[in-house]
C-alpha cells in the first residue's frame, strides 16, 4: 500500500474517485468491449459532453482524442502549418514545439526569453507569414504563465490566417479562456484531471478543420489515420480512428462528470486559494525563493521555487511524511523545486505540505 | 455487474488477472509515479524482459511503445520507406496499411487477392525497387493466415535491402518467427495479450534502425518525438519520449510474467487445441461454414464463419447466456461471425461456447 500525496507536476496525484471508477470498470468489463458498439459510443459521448460543459466550448470547435500532448505538436503542425510556425519560447516544453516543427521540416521562428519569464505580449513582434502561432499559458518546466487574459487579446497581435494554439497541458481546466479568441488548445490528462497517463485531449475550431482540409486538398500530407479531418469524421460519431484507450476515457467522463458537479468556477477559486498558500510560504521561507519574479506571470497550477538546500534534499526529507513534490526541469533539477496544484489536491493537503515545509526548512 | 465473455476479436475478453493488477497498481498509485523515476524504469524493463523472453527474440532487436497498431503504420512508413513500399493485400487491415503509405506520399504497390484467401508465396512477385514489404500473418478482418513457416522463408524472394514487416496484431504470441528471417512486426495489446487498449507494441530488428537512421541523415523527416532513433533513445534507458500509457506498461509486464510461467510452447499449444474445437463445430454445422477454405491459411486466433442465420440473430440469441462473439467486418458484417480465439479464453470457455452454438444453431 502506498500512501503517499503526490504534488509533482504530472503524473501526479490521482483525482480521488478514479480507484473506484476504474473497479466499476474492471466489474463492468469496460476494457473488453468494442470500441465500434454503442456502448462505446455512449461513454465517449460522456466525455465529450462534460468536457464541452465545463469548458463551455462554442457550437463551432470539435475535441479530438489522441495518445499524447507530445502527439498533439506533431498533428498540430502537419495538418496546421504547410511552411511556417512561430513559437513563444520560455521554457523546455514551448521550446519542444519549436524543436518538432522543425524536425517535421517546417520554417520555425521563436520570440525567445529566458526561463522562468513570462512575456509582456506588447513586445512580441510575429512574423506576417506565420500559420501557426505556440502560445504557452503554463510553462511547466518553469512555472511562468499567461494570463488568459492576455492571450484572450493576443489576436489583435497576428495576421487573420494565423491559427492561435495555445498549450494548456498542465492548468486546464484552469485557464478561462475566450474561445472567440483562440483557435486550439490541449492538455493531456494526468496533469489537471487527476487521471493515469496516455490520452491527449486536442480542442480545435472550424478554422484548424478548415486549413488541414486545405493542406489536403493542395495534395499535402497531413498524416494518416491522426490527420484532423481522419479524427474529425470518426470524432463525430463518438468514435475513433484506432481502438483508443478506452479506459482512459471512461474515467475522463466520470472525472469531469464530477468536476462539472462541483462547478468550474470553484475549482478556479480553489486553485487560486491553494496557490495562495503555496506563494505565501514560500515569499517568507528561509529555504525557498519563488522563481518567477513577475506576480502576474506565477503559474497557478505548477508553483516553482528556488531551493538553496537541494532539491533532492527536500525531496528526501518530506518522504517520511508520505508527501511527493517534484525536482527542477533540465538544467534546473537541483536548484528548483516544482509543486503541483490540481483540482486533485485539497486545500487541507495543500496546508499540510506548507507545514511540512515550514516545519523541515525553514 | 457484467459477467459476459468477449469471444470478441479485439478489444476481447481481459487476461484473468487483469482486474487484480489493476487493483493493485491502483493501491500502489502506480497512475501518479513520475515517468522518469526508478520504479518506472523498473516497470518498464519488467515489461520490455519479458517480452524478450516469451518471443525469443536475438540481441539485435528493440522493443518500442508505442499507442496503437495504426501508429505502428505510420511511423513504419515515415522512418523505413523514402519511395516505395509493397503490400500482400487480401483483407481491411492489409490494406488499410497500403493506404497509410499513399497518404504519406509514398509509392504503395500491393499484390492483392479475394477477402478471406490466403497467399500462396510462390505466386507473389515483389518489385526490384522496394524498400519495406508488408505482411500480414493474421488478417483479423477475414480470418486468413499466413503460416509462420512461410514467413519465415520469404527473405528469398525479395531484395536484400528490403525489409520484412509482419502484421501480428491479432495473433502474438500464437506466430513462431524465426527473427533473423524478419524485420519488424507488431501487434495491440488488447488481442492477444489480453489487456484494455491503449498501447501499440514495435518490435524492430538493427535494420529498421539503420534505415530510419540513413533516412535521417539524408534530411528526410522521419517524424519527431516517434521517430525510431527518438523511441530508441528512451527506450534503452527504459523511457519513452512522451508520459506513456504507464497503467499498461505496468499491466503487460504482469500478464507478460504470467504467459512465461504458463509457457509460450503451452500456449501456442493450447491455442492449437481450441481452434480445433471451433473448428470441428464449424465443419459440422448446419449453419455455419468455415469462411477461409485452405486449412492451412485458417487463423488459429481469430476464427471466421460464414454464417445462415444473420450475424445479429447469432449474437442476439448468444446474450442471454452471457457469450459475445464479433459481428463479420465491413462487407460481411451480417454474413459472416467472428470468434477470438486467444491465451485469455480458457479451453472450457471455448468449449461452452460451441456447446452453446451447436445448441441453438445446430
Amino acid at each position: 500500500m502506498n500512501n503517499k500525496i503526490y504534488f509533482t507536476p504530472g503524473p501526479s496525484e490521482l483525482y480521488p474517485t478514479v480507484p473506484a471508477h476504474l473497479a466499476t470498470a474492471m466489474a463492468n468489463k469496460i476494457g473488453s468491449i468494442s470500441h465500434r458498439s454503442q456502448q462505446f459510443k455512449d461513454i465517449y459521448a460522456h466525455a465529450v459532453n462534460g468536457l464541452l460543459q465545463l469548458l463551455q466550448l462554442p457550437a463551432n470547435w470539435d475535441i479530438l482524442f489522441v495518445a499524447s500532448a507530445n502527439e498533439v505538436w506533431e498533428r498540430a503542425i502537419q495538418n496546421n502549418v504547410e511552411r511556417e510556425s512561430f513559437h513563444l519560447v520560455n521554457g523546455s516544453f514551448s521550446k519542444r514545439f519549436y524543436e518538432i516543427s522543425q524536425e517535421l521540416g517546417r520554417k520555425a521562428t521563436k520570440w525567445e526569453i529566458p526561463f522562468g519569464q513570462g512575456f509582456t505580449l506588447a513586445e512580441v513582434e510575429v512574423p506576417e507569414k506565420t500559420e501557426l502561432v505556440a502560445l504557452v499559458q503554463n510553462e511547466t518546466s518553469s512555472g511562468a504563465s499567461m494570463p488568459a487574459a492576455d492571450i484572450n487579446q493576443f489576436r489583435e497581435k497576428v495576421d487573420s490566417e494565423a491559427l492561435i494554439y495555445v498549450d494548456a497541458v498542465s492548468s486546464a481546466p484552469y485557464p478561462e479562456f475566450d474561445f472567440n479568441q483562440i483557435d486550439s488548445t490541449y492538455f493531456s490528462v494526468q496533469k489537471g484531471f487527476g487521471l493515469p497517463a496516455g490520452l491527449g485531449i486536442w480542442l480545435v475550431n472550424d478554422r484548424c478543420v478548415a486549413k488541414a482540409e486545405k493542406l489536403k486538398s493542395k495534395g499535402n500530407s497531413i498524416g494518416s489515420y491522426h490527420s484532423i479531418p481522419a479524427l474529425l469524421s470518426k470524432a463525430r460519431a463518438y468514435q475513433n480512428p484506432e481502438t483508443p484507450n478506452v479506459l482512459a476515457i471512461y474515467l475522463l467522463g466520470k472525472v469531469v462528470e464530477e468536476m462539472n458537479h462541483h462547478g468550474v468556477a470553484t475549482i478556479r477559486q480553489e486553485t487560486e486559494a491553494k496557490a495562495k498558500v503555496i506563494y505565501g510560504y514560500l515569499a517568507e521561507s528561509q529555504n525557498f525563493d519563488i522563481a518567477v519574479a513577475e506576480p502576474a506571470h506565477r503559474s497557478q497550477t505548477t508553483v516553482i521555487a528556488n531551493t538553496k538546500v537541494s532539491s533532492a534534499e527536500v525531496i528526501k526529507k518530506l518522504a517520511p511524511f508520505d508527501m511527493v513534490i517534484g525536482s527542477g526541469y533540465g538544467n534546473y533539477k537541483d536548484t528548483q523545486i516544482r509543486i503541483a496544484n490540481f483540482p486533485a489536491h485539497s486545500l487541507a493537503q495543500i496546508q499540510a505540505l506548507v507545514y511540512k515545509l515550514r516545519e523541515l526548512f525553514g
